[in-house]
């Protein structure tokens, strides 16, 4: 079969590097601070309303166009419906977004160190890339970006905060980029703006190529749901439900789309898990640094730090022996550190009591 | 606003003509026949898993390879685990399969009269068709494709039992096929195939060039749900993955993929509802003739039917007014058809009365 397989792919298939998620292993016990999940349950109300959309019956197709989770999107950021595309995860919307408008003769920009899967997008759709550097601190050099986009490019997409260094830049330099780059789309990707970052959403009225893409998988703890939206002027959310109708009419069901709905209209249940893990990670933040890391400025839900002393793969790995996962990347600027996802207070303590018998037994 | 916006569009975006899902109006007291969803329910057990996994948190990702779906299909169907892939609806795993195996310099060869998706999900990834005409019975003529695959061709995809005519073709007619395009994929889609039609699944050990795809939206009434899947060799269902990890890591939520288990492990009411989907199409097959209709042989939840004397967009609107859906496409070949799913008997006798009032009104 080996000479014969290849014909049936399409020429492109073979090449590409597909985006690998955090593992999800089975293991007990385990403290699982490797893939920004959220400690906390939902709110009680999302699992009722899911609930009861499974006993309202599950035979008959979801509204393709999502309306009720769009006007509740709306209703949060004072947008109109017409403003709000919502998709299966924001990773979907953003490969919607990437197919609808950065498809163009010129090279979308974007940090050298960023959320991982926006390579692999623009590889899949065949977008080239060229790649901003992040200054000496992991900062978004955002003057750099907004000077090359002059020249022309094929649009922007950022992360802010960015992932995984957790630095959140001002609304301020946000706008800057949206100037600098007036005909093509600006991508900002929030993710983890519901933690200290500054949102765009404010900012959409005023600019037409802005698209702020968020989701429920961190700030609501719906990671299990898969639920992401993204806000925009009118002509730009047109698009995505144009790529989205020629997809998969229905992306998300019934119960994704209730119990999105009723984790949106719970503030309180959002607020009160929101300021246990900012409280949190301002904890670990010094433990961390008590322990010797240096970390670096957070506004999500996790923390990039690295031990000038030891390599940070190894320190994984040492961790993991002790069934504590943390993430850690093989990339260029980053190889040294380590990201870890703010868990409970108990999850965070675990961590450290790992890292000091870690750091001890050298 | 008007003249700067197609700037920020991808230039295909705007060729795109996407597709148009059954309408799903709010319309109270509703005989809804036009979007082939089950009247029944799906399993109890399967809305007893989604309620349980919905309480068992829905705070950290899914599996990204939804392994205990698959396992499940592989169980029910006879195959490895490794020859399973499963997506957000047939739908998602139609267009992937689309994006891994036919993008190729050949045109693609399907029939001219099919699920109206395939040619947007062509169009939305720059493949060209080949439409092979239906007979004039709008059965699908097989040897005619074949003898054209023989001639180069990026693929074959075919809907068996094919929509909207509800005819089915033999295994034998299949395997003919696939023994006439042996380097390129035969994608079969048995969205339909649990009400009677002859399933490929057994094929999928001999022929490398054998894709079949088929949906819990009909027959285990999870339209809702959204769950999908592709059996094949393990080289076909590896493109697929390297497609999702390049687009969505975590397609199905756990919520569907705990509903998708339990339904597809409930034989018992899986054997009930379908039997009295049969039972009430053959039933209203008859009903229909006797109304003056002609109908096709359907091996599904549908009918496809016209009337000699009567314009079928016109019939179709005058039962909207009478507040029954049924499904017309404005296409060459159909534009004279009605597609009715089948209801509970309740449903379809209320469709007959319907067209009866019609009719005896002229």
């Amino acid at each position: 079969m080996t000479t014969a397989v290849p014909a049936f792919w399409s020429p492109r298939i073979a090449a590409l590097e597909p985006y690998v998620p955090g593992e999800q292993p089975r293991i007990a016990n385990l403290v699982k601070l490797n893939t920004n999940e959220n400690p906390y349950p939902p709110s009680p109300l999302a699992v009722d309303a899911i609930q009861q959309a499974a006993a309202d019956g599950l035979e008959r197709y979801p509204d393709p166009t999502s309306l009720a989770l769009r006007e509740a999107v709306a209703r949060r950021h004072g947008l109109t419906v017409d403003q709000v595309f919502a998709g299966n995860g924001s990773d979907e919307v953003l490969a919607h977004a990437f197919f609808a408008f950065f498809q163009q003769a010129e090279p979308l920009l974007m940090p050298d160190v960023s959320y991982s899967f926006y390579k692999v997008y623009a590889q899949i759709y065949g977008i080239a890339c060229e790649l901003q550097p992040v200054d000496a601190g992991l900062r978004v050099d955002i003057e750099a970006i907004a000077v090359r986009a002059r020249n022309g490019c094929a649009g922007i997409v950022i992360a802010n905060p960015n992932a995984p260094t957790g630095i959140g830049l001002p609304l301020s330099q946000i706008e800057r980029l949206l100037a600098a780059c007036p005909d093509r789309l600006v991508l900002v990707d929030e993710a983890y703006v519901d933690f200290g970052g500054e949102s765009a959403l404010p900012l959409v009225g005023k600019y037409p190529n802005l698209l702020v893409v968020q989701t429920l998988s961190k700030s609501r703890s719906l990671a299990g749901l898969r639920v992401g939206f993204a806000c925009g002027q009118q002509h730009l959310i047109d698009a995505l439900v144009r790529v989205k109708d020629s997809f998969n009419s229905y992306p998300l069901d019934r119960l994704a789309t209730a119990g999105a709905v009723a984790a949106l209209e719970d503030e309180a249940w959002f607020n009160t898990t929101r300021d246990k893990i900012v409280d949190t990670r301002e904890g670990l933040h010094l433990q961390l640094e008590d322990l010797g890391f240096e970390v670096l400025p957070s506004q999500t839900n996790f923390v990039f730090a690295r031990h000038p002393q030891r390599d940070a793969a190894e320190l994984a790995a040492l961790l993991r022996e002790r069934a504590v996962l943390v993430r850690h990347f093989k990339q260029p600027r980053i190889a040294q550190y380590l990201r870890i996802s703010i868990g409970t207070r108990e999850q965070c303590s675990a961590l450290v009591q790992a890292l000091q018998a870690i750091l001890d037994a050298q």
